[in-house]
């Protein structure tokens, strides 16, 4: 029997392919540093689990299929403090960031739409979008513009008749890039001129930096049933093993029906949404710090990166990503090449070949994703084995 | 913006849809029976328990897509006592049972094509089906002959070109049938005639009562390529909220092409599956206790719906519900009646319309769905207010 085209054609996730080249690695004792997954070293919130070391119910039971009310509710206030003002019944509780996404495209999409999404985009955007049968139609933004949104008559000639949503992710994974207010505001603008939904992906919201400040999607009122918001804490709190997220929208039609798709697998893990509902009066003060190490970490990659000869790249202003050009041809196969090949005092270094971060065929070969998410000391030591491996790869 | 098709058609949960109006009944002040749904109020397992208050990493991190690999290790060995003979590359860990269906449907089937479901099924088959854009292909079976197996011809004049699959719920939900191993034998001889997949679900494997022994898919050396197995520690473990369940199939290219929808969402909850992993060696004495519960819950429900003229059901054989046709014109109207308008000393009792469970139209109109899953005297008393309550209705 053959299998369904969908499964011949979803994409293999280039930030998890390398992973049997990276195991073999390992067992052949060799030490590899990961800058090709989001997964920070920082410490989760002691609140968050404590709340796992202190679960005392007998039965560990379903909750409710849109999210436990007490998370939802503290949930509110949690957007409050972001300038961003909703209901707890605005809000569904979801099995992390993806699958809020997946509801996201089901809720909006038949099978056959478009979804016009900035590119290079986060790359598992690809399988949720043939997991719902959508076409993602790519708005190309180039690294030598800090990845800045295309003027409005670009993004406007993508429109089809069978284009339902705009998609973004605000600060961008991979891009580094922050949209602005008037960035924003573009967007809405032709969002409401076209009646197009906007699913905006904001789980890096925490992070960004040089004293910018985070717009929602959520904060246009213009927008309030055009507006999706898909959230996570897996950045926000170092969770990422918690899977926990969230999907919001002022449109009480479109979470009517996203609730029913939420009923079909009944509810998110319990305990898990307890920690993540222990998180919510975590202070300022956490952020700030985390957030002085990021940009640490940031200006350490940069600098790096500017150091090499032919990479072409700009300080990303959010998330803990950078999309950088290198001066080769076929970043898959440098990526791949690090982990079988190279090694500097039995030391090598992963990242994510940009490639499949991009929707256009052809682009984005030459780049790589490197996420900033080690401590300084394995960072520097990571990014010189880097230069030493881009170099002798090169000659 | 209008929402999609799938958003318009995708089926209200029959289990939580009268949520609502039981929130409305204990805002008043009446204790409400729930037997709608199947959370059992069976202890979960200490040593579960303890796995989440002896976690003690520091950074609550992503595991591996296909699921933490000791835990999918210690799966063949639960597997193996089970007479399921696999390998831990044969399966990948989901959040629950529910997205290991999602992923099943996806990968076999496009958009339009059909699969074969022995009617009534498990009520969320519906809306798995409404996202993956599969038609669902009902084979009615009946409360009269225990929901037995139709015979082969009637199996077979429902393949057209468009099947791809049999799916099967065995120990059925919320039919309480069990099929045989000749049941077995008959399908997968269907199967490999027609080259179509099966997709058995089975959840309540644990729960099977009279003596009889589960028959696994898996079981079936000439099904290799075709067989594809859900499970869940929900029911089995008593831990719904855990969300932890899996997806095996030996055909190797389908697991590597659904690996690719397991990464997509990056990984299932990391505690929920370390805890699980705790229970797999749960001694065969912790079943045999549940089960001599069940078994004696099933007896009240089964006798006390017998006492009621006009109730039509048989003893169930399997998982903890039970379909019982009753003396009235519309179980949806009555469900609700028993929540907005009947109490007795302020209790009332909730339960599953059982239309939902079918996907013919116009039958299972006077069908419910009771899940025995509480304890003697909270069953009984139930069970009398239930009889109460359906001759007010009916009188």
């Amino acid at each position: 029997m053959k299998l369904s085209e969908r499964a011949k054609t979803i994409q293999a996730s280039p930030i998890r392919k390398l992973m049997p080249l990276a195991n073999r690695a390992k067992e052949k004792g060799i030490k590899i540093y990961h800058l090709n997954i989001g997964q920070p070293d920082i410490e989760t919130p002691q609140e968050m689990l404590n709340v796992y070391k202190n679960y005392h119910e007998k039965v560990l039971a379903y909750g409710p299929s849109q999210g436990l009310e007490i998370y939802r509710r503290n949930l509110v206030k949690y957007y409050k403090r972001h300038n961003i003002e909703i209901g707890e019944d605005d809000i569904i509780v979801t099995t992390a960031g993806s699958e809020a996404i997946i509801f996201a495209m089901m809720v909006t999409c038949n099978t056959g739409d478009e979804i016009i999404i900035p590119e290079p985009f986060y790359t598992n955007y690809n399988g949720f979008a043939t997991m719902a049968g959508v076409k993602i139609v790519p708005l190309t933004t180039y690294a030598e513009t800090g990845f800045a949104l295309p003027e409005n008559e670009k993004i406007e000639s993508l429109i089809t008749a069978k284009t339902k949503a705009i998609m973004i992710c605000n600060p961008g994974n991979p891009t580094g890039a922050v949209y602005s207010r008037q960035d924003l505001e573009r967007i809405a603008n032709i969002a409401e001129k076209h009646n197009l939904f906007v699913i905006s992906d904001e789980v890096y919201r925490e992070f960004v930096y040089d004293g910018l400040t985070h717009t929602s999607i959520l904060e246009f009122p213009e927008l309030e049933n055009l507006a999706i918001m898909v959230d996570s804490i897996s950045k926000r709190y170092s969770a990422c093993g918690a899977r926990i997220g969230c999907l919001i929208s002022k449109n009480r039609e479109l979470m009517n029906a996203a609730l029913k798709f939420a009923q079909a697998r009944l509810c998110p893990p319990t305990i898990d949404q307890l920690a993540a509902n222990a998180a919510i009066d975590i202070e300022e003060e956490y952020f700030k710090k985390i957030l002085r190490e990021y940009d640490k970490r940031r200006n350490i990659v940069f600098d790096e990166l500017q150091k090499i000869e032919g990479v072409v790249c700009i300080k990303p202003k959010g998330a803990f990503y950078i999309i950088a050009k290198l001066p080769i041809e076929d970043a898959d196969d440098f990526a791949a090449w690090m982990l079988t090949d190279f090694s500097v005092d039995n030391e090598t270094v992963m990242f994510a070949p940009a490639q499949g971060f991009y929707a256009t065929p052809d682009i984005g070969k030459n780049e790589i994703r490197i996420a900033y998410i080690l401590n300084e000391n394995d960072l520097r030591k990571a990014m010189s084995i880097f230069r030493e491996g881009l170099k002798k790869y090169r000659g």
